[in-house]
């Protein structure tokens, strides 16, 4: 299985995740697992990298076909359950940012 | 020292970086490392995420102020003589994507 997203596509948005975790994680793995499934069934999904380091710092970039995509997926319920548990619970800090691919290379 | 880039910034770009590695990393760690350094150096430069994982894989987000900061730091000369080396000898796979962010939010 490939780590790498699909590139080379026409217009499209990247959200970047990058999240520093704190020391409770409880809960916190199946739920990112759960929510790695689920936006997998959303429309407009295309692709995820994510790696996490030992000290709990994470990179996740999905990515997806329109801004419209990105919205709906914030606002499913499941994953808003999981945001506010996120932020409440589990990060310490976070950073999202949502961004328009406007070029790409590749070397496969 | 923080991971994280500065944030809540207006208007600029991200260059994401995603690689895989071969097994040939003779010279790799420095070239990065110079490469790190050399990028902060750079006019419009905002700050670098990044993370890779034991199987060679990684991500490397720098952000940037505009799109004529991102074509002067890859047209660099010192940066040109790490792309080749980087494409002929370190990766396998690489994605290069490009992006200017719209949105951003955060928790600190």
């Amino acid at each position: 299985m490939t780590k790498f997203a699909p590139a080379n596509l026409t217009s499209h948005y990247a959200v970047i995740f990058t999240s520093q975790r704190g020391d409770n994680l409880e809960g916190y793995e199946a739920m990112a697992s759960k929510m790695m499934e689920l936006a997998k069934q959303m429309p407009g999904y295309l692709g995820v990298e994510s790696i996490g380091d030992e000290s709990g710092f994470a990179i996740t970039i999905s990515y997806w076909q329109d801004l419209a995509s990105i919205k709906n997926w914030r606002e499913n319920s499941e994953h808003k359950a999981a945001q506010a548990k996120g932020k409440s619970d589990w990060y310490k800090h976070y950073e999202i940012r949502i961004a328009k691919i406007e070029q790409a290379y590749s070397k496969k």
